[in-house]
């Protein structure tokens, strides 16, 4: 059994009330969650991208791209945009569990513990997070690697998700310390 | 309320057993599965594709259309293939209810009354049927518009979804004829 | 289409931290529940109790009744038991869609909004609320019929329920007002 | 892990078109069933009736028996009644994964294969063969532990459940010389 890092959402518009402040948000945690990617490279565990499809209920990921691409968040997507090697799930509401193929892919990747990332942390995050602790997964969100348009909205996704979710939600250097 | 029109599996390889076989049925059913489609479209009702991934679990159409490609399944993928405005889901199991977000679209779009379609009919189709079945849709399953390995397995499963499911399986101009 | 009525957890044996501090907030909110029951029994509209099964694994409302019935909850037990028109569900998790017959039940008695009450209002409650969310039903989440161990907590899902699960948030005499 | 013996359907009342049929049917496959079960209480594996809820929508077995009482089920319901050990699900519909909180059950108890018994064998029995499929799970169908109205329904059943669901479908004598 392993982990999957989740990159939840990163791939955005950010087309919405406070879309300006949430995609600043975004760009910080970018680098932490590139760190992460690269070290789950290296330890050859999954990578899985979960997205919201923006209504174009097409499979199709070079659509959502497109779709999503603008100035607010070019800088984003040039960095954090998937590779070939990584998973790509589309979702069609918050939580990546609801309406996507994710229970699946992780039984056949023998995935007992999910690292959460993305955004926006309150929201698709926490749901994601709700989901993940009923199907009884370890849950480690790092709190470098979440963001939302109210950072004591972060703080407090972050607190529930700890307190009543068991989560790990230290930083991503803690995560690697742990995991060498 | 309105119908839509499910096309399962038709993007296919065929690269397994019986595989030529069934490409050579598939083709049969694409004239009246093209008349069905075409009667949607004319009526401004939803056409979704639903599709096995082919273990790619990338949610890119493209890529698997590019997959699947080959001599015995080029006629086929020639005049099947989704237009851009097609919905398209990814299924990574034999249901088309399965791990996707079939059901959330089914909702948006105010369906009650699926038309299923597709190969192989006695396997993703009849689970397809089944599920529909326990979330309460009507069924038309045109019998010229499936197709199995083998013309008794489909006869037999034509039979139990018509006797169990309560699926209407007459033939593709006998729904046009009731919905004209 | 019609409202249905959940009443989440309140068959309870208080027996965990806290505990104690619950049951007397649940027991402050069992009048403003039983109010909206009889207003619900006057309209012909469902109420269904949605309870955890206390890891039994029985489909046995008496024993789990049984099970619960202490000093801190026998109060609140004698007042808000279910009868016998009502439904009971049990579940297995946090959130009440989470398997259970929840959505097959709502759908065939023609349900579109949910009035959610019960404890506690930041975990099952709000779990959930989010679960219907994705699921599309219209929310009304009276602030006076959920109680959390902890005030802020409880205000705090309020809000979240309020913005981002656009719930009504108000008191059963609001409620009632809307639905003379 | 661990097989879990499944028990479908077999608190029954018979009311429908060929019940009397099926229920003499269903007596005959009580024995085998019975052996079975003695079998996994000695190994201290898990026995799980799934059974209809016959539109009663409360979570009681005692009224669900109550129900299913008369005089072509009395024996059955004598032989094959769940005793205080055994878990009991109830489902809304056919297959005894939609609705129920059989997938958490089984998750906990750490059960990896299946053993599916009980009534109809071409419905609520393959149903629930085809879910547990794509679930994942190993699948044993003793052909002595099903039954159906008709008995090329079952044949079909089982031929289908051995070639694409993998099952094993020989006899209970069988099982229990693998597990010895």
């Amino acid at each position: 059994m392993k982990p999957a890092l989740l990159i939840i959402d990163m791939i955005n518009n950010f087309d919405f009330t406070h879309g300006e402040i949430l995609s600043k948000k975004a760009s910080r945690i970018t680098a932490p969650i590139l760190k992460l990617k690269q070290n789950f490279y290296q330890k050859n565990w999954p990578v899985i991208y979960v997205n919201d499809h923006y209504n174009l209920w097409r499979a199709d990921i070079e659509k959502i791209i497109r779709f999503c691409t603008n100035e607010r968040s070019n800088w984003l997507l040039n960095n954090i945009a998937p590779s070939d090697n990584d998973y790509f799930l589309i979702k069609p509401k918050h939580s990546a569990f609801y309406g996507t193929a994710l229970t699946t892919l992780l039984q056949q990747l023998k995935v007992n513990t999910l690292v959460l990332t993305g955004i926006a942390g309150n929201i698709c995050v926490l749901f994601t997070a709700n989901d993940a602790y009923m199907r009884e997964y370890s849950l480690f969100i790092p709190e470098d690697c979440i963001a939302s348009n109210d950072d004591n909205d972060n703080q407090y996704a972050l607190t529930m998700m700890h307190e009543v979710l068991k989560a790990n939600t230290s930083t991503v250097d803690n995560f690697l310390t742990i995991h060498t």
